[in-house]
């Protein structure tokens, strides 16, 4: 197997344990024996548990010896809870590694140096991996990453002016809303949300709900009924995002999901904490309606926040357009 | 080669002529040899002229003797300014014909089973052609096909609060929308926006002008001032929508675009006459502006205007969402 199908095959590895490893990277890893042929494949374990290479080189064995590792991030060089990764991956007997991201975090970083100076021909494919995105960029900015989801139609709204309400967008945008939560540390509403629509905000299909589910988090001061089911699910709440983000952070939260509303969307923008946006656009018009920002002053063009188109996506009817930030 | 790619070639021979046939359809044509080569390609010339079939009967001359003809569109029937394209088809040799789409005009009909009678292998591809769909539905209509385009920032917004204004979208997606104008009839705007903007609507590049351009047609009682551009290119006026449509259908024009502004747009979709929407979405938000509807009154779910995805790409930064109605 080439480096490149190796790579992909670590990326899908680490797609599949995103939400579950923070404070952690989701990262992925494969190794390849001395002939090419795939020895084993691995991702970050939770909290405590082994690194994404380690769990590659256990199913790998002695298949590892004179091998190749594919790694989505630097293999870290520092005594956490697990001991680094770089030398187990000596001391395993790889000969070459392969990875797709520097590691910006201090203490671990150095991990491709000490390769090198065990005698691993070591290689930077500087390639970015769509599940490490939010850590990564969480770890430069010391509080978590920020994704503002909405749904609207064509031209802007979330919902009718008489306040009437139902989906707007259609069964498979919705699904994926679902496996998206799944992935993700936290989902945030604000209190106008949490006491309106009563939501669970929990990841599930129609068979159940996904195996992880992300914390859920409310916005405001005002009080939650003991009856609602978030009451009943649990929460956290706190009066403000920068109170919330700090708080998430601190227990070790690194990739969360605002999805509303309007109040709490316009509030994280004017922050400028929303490093990327979900919005999911129904082929629809509705005229005028409630829109998706609750902006209360006038704009002038000057003003326009623009952003970077990353990906555009057809789900059923719906499309669903993902933009980053312009600064990074 | 075969049928496929020449109905391709047919197709995109088609795309070439649009705008300059109405009130005929844009119709390609590819003639293939007895051995299944390209022996000639031709597409409707403007009114008066050959239709297709004749022009790519003319380039393969001899060679179209026990061939086959591959159609986007049936093969008319009738004595009008031309000849019909059936016995011309016969007349050459073709031995068998391949067309995507039926003729839905009564006079016209017919082509196939003549082919038939004449002994022609005659099939019936019931393929779409996008080229064609326009002239198609306006003439199951008996109005122009109506195309409504906006552009606006992710939250609904063609403008700021202030009236300040500039390019929404970016270069790319301008320079695709001066494409379109150059493939359609007419273009329509309100007297709000031919007063306000002082447009050329002209289709060009930054090398000059498109070979051809649309007619230009305000809707309004208000007057345009005979210094504008409009006035200096010519421009027809009429006081409502169902007065120009039916006044555009008359004097030929089949495929018409409506690019604004929000009342006019607003209007059309109240009239129920908008076949198909082009919706130019920047990566950016307002908060607040003017809204790409001017919607006086207030809705409820229930008054949803839902619309079929028919396309989705991406221009540059922006996203072109084509839909249709539900109900064709």
């Amino acid at each position: 197997m080439d480096i490149a199908h190796a790579l992909e095959l670590a990326h899908r590895a680490s797609e599949q344990v995103r939400g579950t490893t923070s404070p952690n990277p989701p990262v992925g890893a494969v190794i390849l024996d001395s002939a090419g042929e795939v020895a084993g494949v691995g991702a970050t374990a939770p909290p405590g548990g082994p690194h994404a290479e380690v769990v590659a080189l256990q199913a790998a064995g002695e298949r590892a010896k004179g091998g190749t590792a594919v790694v989505t991030l630097e293999p870290c060089n520092h005594y956490g809870r697990t001991g680094p990764c770089s030398k187990a991956l000596v001391d395993a007997g790889i000969h070459h590694v392969f990875y797709a991201n520097a590691d910006p975090f201090p203490s671990a970083a150095g991990g491709a140096d000490f390769l090198v100076e065990a005698g691993v021909e070591t290689h930077f494919l500087n390639q970015p991996i769509r599940a490490l995105q939010p850590w990564l960029e969480a770890t430069v900015l010391g509080r978590p990453h920020v994704t503002l989801k909405f749904a609207s139609t064509l031209d802007g709204f979330a919902g009718a002016t008489d306040g009437t309400s139902q989906w707007i967008t259609g069964a498979t945008a919705r699904a994926f809303v679902h496996e998206d939560r799944s992935k993700r540390d936290a989902i945030v509403v604000g209190t106008g949300t949490a006491i309106s629509d009563n939501p669970s905000l929990t990841a599930r299909t129609d068979d159940g709900l996904y195996p992880h589910q992300p914390r859920r988090v409310v916005i405001g001061s005002r009080e939650i009924s003991p009856d609602s089911n978030l009451a009943e699910l649990g929460f956290g709440q706190y009066a403000g995002i920068p109170e919330a983000l700090s708080a998430l952070w601190d227990s070790g939260c690194r990739d969360v999901l605002i999805e509303g509303g309007p109040t709490l969307a316009a509030a994280a923008l004017r922050l400028g904490v929303v490093d990327q946006i979900q919005a999911y656009v129904a082929p629809a018009l509705l005229g005028a309606g409630k829109s998706v920002l609750n902006w209360p002053q006038a704009t002038t063009m000057a003003e326009i926040m623009r952003f970077e188109t990353t990906a555009v996506r057809q789900l059923g009817e719906d499309i669903l357009i993902e933009m980053k930030r312009k600064d990074h």
